[in-house]
This record gives structure tokens, C-alpha cells and sequence, in this order.
């Protein structure tokens, strides 16, 4: 990070519950104040997966180059985290990568294959298989020191949300070899071979410790750690087996006092614990209502979410009121992040983005 | 069917709240038994898609057979239907089939294509469209008559469910036009035009029920019905576009007397609707432990669930701990059919599958 560039949330973690307001442009933003659980002047939106599949103008700048590679410029992966900041005028910017980048940093041979997924060269299943997992260092992610210090030059008020993936979805890529319906193999090592399992989860939890803390000394003043996969387990599982190492992320980068967001899909059943693991914000899916996902996660946490992403492809009026309903029942929370409950797909109308944020806004401005 | 073949269930509705016995020699088997919440000699076990493809004899009999038209033949759905009851000896025998059997048989053009699933020519879109969907008459499916009919002399005193896809699940394959993640399509007509779709999730509940009364009146003692995609929806989109299509299907069979049963993946906030449907079991998936899911349905139901299918994969000990877990979780249950949360994954070791219906057995015989 070059000396110039101010970060925008690097602070100690405070006394009290709630981060700290970091000291940067966006420290007053709605996005950061929600997350904090103080008054907005609007309920703040953004969108996962906002940068990225959904934009011609997306389109048009990775013609050509494959997506790892893209993830490795630190002018493009700016470029494509502004893109919907431009565009729709949303409340925060979420970086550009992908969940596998700090795997691939290490050394491990994946590819990232269009209409599949992550494709992993050779699968982590025995003891021996732990060593490839090296911790990861600043100096193995130049390019997102880079580029993150590129946008919080250039963000302004604007906050940006750095990015990981949680231990047990990674898990599930390396031990299945690629992505997985039903996770058989990641699942038989969880339950047959606990140990080991164990092993695995808190190596990951290092390298995702490590990816996180890199964006937020180079400016992130907010991160999403995203299981995305964990709405595969039972509870008991979830919190034998996969609790601890996301507790293990969480408490590592709250010292920096910016506020962690944790999402999943198909997490009803994990909300509450979800929240343990040390999250500010936790995110939900559009299947629990906002109001009884409060009731699941306790007080003191924002929540984040949650209109169903196939909405989008409805007339704008049925939007509305389904964004309308999201509202209504974000009410009574201490903070409220409005946003999708998964990620804009792939053939979203981008206009339609862009008019919810605006109906989101109107409808919540003061 | 032919007269000397005695149906297992065919009974006039009862005037109480559960399902009245049935007369044939399956009446007092554990499995129909706790669906009607009455004291059990053991947990009865069967297995969604016990039938199929786990089964290397299945794979001996259907060599060379597409499975749209394996479904048509009569000898060979008995055949493949009793292979689990003899390899497993689980307590109830689920009827080989296809949620797509029935819209084929109206004269849709319909294809399963090996590692897609099922692929629909023409999607279901438009009001012109609905023409297409022309009611179910038992002469469309005359071997699922006859099949019945073989079934219900060779099983004997173990019952026969028979199955069904529910309403939404059915329309989603028929809008989207196959398998989708995020039923874009679906969603869009439902909340754009709620009137045609309305009217196409009526004209499906028409063809589910007659497919259902096929085979009750045949001989099947039970039914389910899978709503293998509603989870996927919020609960108040369940509830307005989706519930009065499935309470439909469940009065339309409620005169035979037969337990209903009503089954969806990933619907843990939807279990309560699906119970009021008119269910008189509701399968649970692993993601809810039983005796919370208990709490959501309410009383005056027996509950059908829910080990993690990827358990299996694990050493025999792990399977154990987690069917003691599941078994402890249902102590209170008014009635308890033993089951996975999902069907049977494909690479499951059948003999994985015989030891476990033996442990049921053995820990809760009396």
C-alpha cells in the first residue's frame, strides 16, 4: 500500500458491541451507520454479486481474459468494483474477486471453469494433502493491496466491502475437487475422520484470516465472509464442525473494528450461530422473513437482505411490493442493510437494479 | 386392474382426524401404522428413492431402457419397485416413477435426458399454453394400474406408497422448460401474472390428483406428494401462489383414507404450510432436527425424516451416531416414519442402506 493512500476503516476495536466508526470519507455513510446500528438517513443498498455477470460494461472490460486472471489487475478489478457503484448507485462497494483467489495464491492448481465452477486439480483428502494449504501472506496478493488502495482512492464516501470465502464452502471445493450438489466427500470427512477435518477447517480459517485482513489494511472499511454452502448441514453439524473456524476468522479481524457481515444460503436453520461466529451483520436468504430472522439471531447483530433475486425478473410494481414487504419487515430492526438474499443472477436486467435502489431509497429517505 | 387383486387401501374417509386402517394385509404394518400416530413394534424405515439408482440389480434391469419408458412397463416397475423391499427389508415399498410420468402421458414432450434431468420442448408460458395441459384420465396410464395391481399381490403385508409431484414443482420443469437453480421464469409469472398462474398450478393439481387416485385406486395403501423445488420460495409466496394448488391435490384424495404424506427439500420455514395442506405425515429434510420441526407443524401429525443422505458415506459408526441423534430428536413425536432428509445420492453403498434399516430396527424394537 503506498503511504498516501488514507485507509478508510483501519482502527482498533472498540470497548463496546458495535464497531467503532472507522475514521475515512465513508465512516458517516448509511452503509457503515447501519452496520453500526445507528440512525440513517436511508436504509443503504447494496447487491451481492453487483459487480460482475449482470453488466454489459462488465462484459466489455474481461472480454478476452479469464476471470482468475482479472482478479489478479488491480486497474480492472477497480474498474469492475466501481462499475455498479456508477451505475445503479448503490451505498457500497463490494470487492471484485472470488472466492477461491487466496487458494490459488497459495499455489493450488484451480481453474475456475465457465458454466462449472471451481475446478480443483487435485483434491485435499488425507493428512498429506494439508501441507499444500501454506498460510497466505501480503506478499503473495499484491494485487489486491493494490487494488484496494486504487479504490479507496477512489470511492470517496463511498464504503468498500472486502470479501472471503468461509473455511467449511472452501472446504467443500478442495475436498469435492470442484463444486458439489450434495457434498458427499467434504461430509464423509467431517464425520468419519473429525481430526483431521478439523486440520483442514483452521488452515482455512488462516488463509481467510490472512485475505481479509490484506483488504482491510489497504482500505476495506467492511467485510463479507460468505459460507456459502453451509445451509448443507444440520445445526449440530454446523456448530461441531464449522462453527469454530469461522469463530476463528470473526475474532482475528475484529481488532481492526470494521464491521463483519456473514452470509449463507438456505441458512435459516444456522442464523443464531451464524451470528456467534462474531458477526456484526448477519446476512439472510429470501425464505425467513427479516423479522423472525431478528427473533433467531438475538439482538445486538444488523441484518442484511433479503428480497428473493428471481423478484427481479417480475414487472416493476411486483418488485416493488416485494421490496416493499423486505421494508416492512426490516421495521423494528436495530439496523437494517438492504440487499438481495443471493446474488444478482446472471440475466438480472440491470435497469431493474438500479430502480430498486432508487425505490429502496425514496422509500426510506428521511 | 384386475378383480382378484384386492387394493391395499381403498377406504372411505374416516370421521376423525387421522387416517382410518386400511383392510388390506399391509393394515397393521409398523409404517402405515405411524403414520396414523399409533403405538409402532419398531421405527418403520423406507427410503426416498430406495428404488433406483443406488441398486446395482436396478442397473442390471434397466440396461438398455430409457426410464421414461421404464416407467411404462409394467413387469419392471414391480420388478424395480420390490428390489429394495428384498434387499433392505424396509418397511414400505415406494412406487417407481417419475414426477414428469403423468404430464408425458398427457402428450407433452417431454425427454429426461441422463444428467440433465427432465427436458420439456415446448415450455408452459403463455395462456395458449395451458391448452396443452388436458386432464389425466386413468386411460392414459394403464400401466400404472396394472403395476399397482402386481405390486399389491407380491408385497404382501408391506405397504405401497405411492407418488406424486406436487403442483409447483411440476409447473417450474414445465415454465422453465427443464431442471433450474433459481426458477427465474417461474417466479416471474408468478408474481407477474398471478391469474394465468393460478390457473396453471389448478390444471397441474388436477393431473396430480388423478395420478394419485391411479394409484390408490390400484392398491397403493399411502401417497406422497414431493414438492421437490418449494423451497425455494418465501413463506408468504408458498402460502399465496403455491398452498391452494397443493390443499387441492390432498382433499381431492382425502376420501380414500389413505396417509397422506407431503414432502419438499430445503422448506424448514414452510413446514407448518405444508402440514395445513392437508397432510397427515410431513417429511422433514436434515436441516430441521425433528422435534423442532415438530414444534412448527403442530400437533395431529406423524413426521417422515430426516438422516442427511451424505451421512451414508461416512464409516458405520458416524451413520449410527447420527441415526441415534435423529431417533432421539423424534422421543416425542406423536408418529415416526424413519427416513433420509433427500432421496438416496446415486454412489451410496447399498449395503450402507441395509445396515442402517437394521439399526433402526434393532434400537427401537420392542
Amino acid at each position: 500500500m503506498s503511504a498516501d493512500i488514507r485507509p478508510q476503516g483501519t482502527q482498533q476495536n472498540p470497548p463496546g458491541n458495535a464497531p467503532r466508526p472507522p475514521a475515512g470519507p465513508a465512516a458517516d455513510s448509511a452503509f457503515l451507520r447501519a452496520c453500526r446500528r445507528e440512525p440513517v438517513p436511508h436504509t443503504p443498498v447494496w447487491f451481492m454479486r453487483q459487480a460482475g455477470r449482470s453488466l454489459p460494461e462488465y462484459h466489455a472490460v474481461r472480454e478476452g481474459i479469464p476471470m482468475l486472471e482479472a482478479c489478479t489487475r488491480p486497474e480492472l478489478v477497480a474498474e469492475i468494483t466501481l462499475q455498479p457503484v456508477r451505475r445503479h448507485g448503490v451505498d457500497a462497494a463490494v470487492y471484485y474477486s472470488d472466492i477461491v483467489v487466496p487458494l490459488k495464491a497459495i499455489g493450488l492448481d484451480i481453474d475456475l471453469k465457465p458454466g462449472v465452477g471451481p475446478v480443483v486439480a487435485e483434491p485435499v483428502r488425507t493428512r498429506a494433502d494439508l501441507d499444500r494449504l501454506r498460510d497466505l501472506t501480503p506478499d503473495d496478493i499484491p494485487y489486491v493491496t493494490e487494488a484496494v488502495g486504487l479504490l479507496a482512492g477512489q470511492l470517496g464516501a463511498t464504503p468498500l466491502i472486502g470479501f472471503a470465502g468461509a473455511p467449511f464452502t472452501l472446504a467443500s471445493y478442495l475436498v469435492e475437487g470442484g463444486p458439489s450438489r450434495n457434498h458427499e466427500r467434504t461430509k464423509a470427512m467431517m464425520y468419519g475422520d473429525p481430526a483431521l477435518w478439523a486440520d483442514l477447517l483452521d488452515r482455512l480459517a488462516s488463509i481467510t484470516t490472512a485475505f481479509l485482513k490484506a483488504q482491510i489494511e489497504a482500505g476495506a472499511c467492511a467485510v463479507q465472509l460468505f459460507d456459502s454452502w453451509a445451509g448443507a448441514l444440520a445445526p449440530a453439524d454446523y456448530r461441531r464442525s464449522v462453527l469454530p473456524a469461522s469463530t476463528k476468522v470473526f475474532s482475528a479481524v475484529a481488532g481492526y473494528g470494521v464491521p463483519r457481515i456473514h452470509f449463507g444460503v438456505g441458512t435459516g436453520e444456522l442464523l443464531g450461530a451464524m451470528g456467534e461466529a462474531g458477526a456484526d451483520v448477519v446476512g439472510v436468504d429470501w425464505r425467513v422473513p427479516l423479522d423472525e430472522a431478528a427473533r433467531r439471531i438475538g439482538p445486538g447483530k444488523a441484518l442484511q437482505g433479503n428480497l428473493d433475486p428471481a423478484v427481479l425478473f417480475a414487472p416493476t410494481s411486483a418488485v416493488e411490493d416485494a421490496a416493499s414487504a423486505v421494508l416492512d419487515a426490516a421495521k423494528g430492526l436495530e439496523g437494517h442493510v438492504f440487499n438481495l438474499g443471493h446474488g444478482v443472477l446472471p440475466t438480472t436486467d440491470p435497469d431493474a437494479l438500479t430502480r430498486l435502489v432508487e425505490y429502496v431509497h425514496t422509500r426510506t429517505g428521511r
